[in-house]
């Protein structure tokens, strides 16, 4: 599709993709895409990265049934990134049952977990 | 600096970097930081980015004045990408004067520019 063939992709064939609330515009998750996960986000309207640990495309939620909605797509200046609204199912983005993957705030020296915990990960992922 | 050596960096000693506004969400653009930069950004305040294209510290903004002021720091779950929440001096983020680098919204099959210009960049880049 044409506009894919637009993007940068890096040299190894992944883009990164920051995933944002379409609402409340809260980051909730970054990961990457290739061109096959882009196809499929665009067949299903959920937002479909690779998975560069299991080597295969990733419907995020697949599994939790959490997928990502997506509302609206973006690439920046370069075209080298992609930034995707999207409306969670589920209000968790993170598979530790937080809604943001984002939950670690620099506090002084150290990092200080915050964020609001949606579900228990031990009751999803069995 | 302890928070810094709990973060995992990609193997070129980089790790991905998101600039939010903070005060109203918008995702104004991504790059990458290394150790260096991230200890200059504590130092000064201003979000510092390594440039892979010049090889070297990158204070956002040293050229036009358009420096990224942080007023907060994240980190995900795996401690891989960092979320940096920032007022943006000056309005805009993106060299192309647009206020966000995300400018480009995907139209049916096309990327079709969209958001705020804010300055002119042949009069502020000369």
């Amino acid at each position: 599709m044409g506009w894919i063939d637009t993007l940068k992709f890096q040299e190894d064939g992944l883009i990164p993709v920051i995933a944002q609330d379409a609402g409340t515009g809260e980051i909730l998750m970054f990961a990457f895409a290739n061109r096959d996960s882009l196809g499929h986000t665009i067949r299903t309207g959920n937002l479909t990265y690779w998975s560069r640990s299991r080597k295969k495309l990733w419907e995020k939620g697949e599994s939790s049934g959490n997928v990502q909605k997506v509302k609206a797509l973006y690439t920046d200046c370069d075209k080298d990134v992609i930034l995707a609204k999207i409306e969670q199912v589920g209000g968790a983005a993170c598979h530790t049952g937080k809604r943001s993957c984002f939950f670690n705030e620099l506090s002084g020296e150290t990092w200080k977990e915050v964020g609001v915990q949606v579900f228990d990960p031990s009751k999803v992922y069995k």
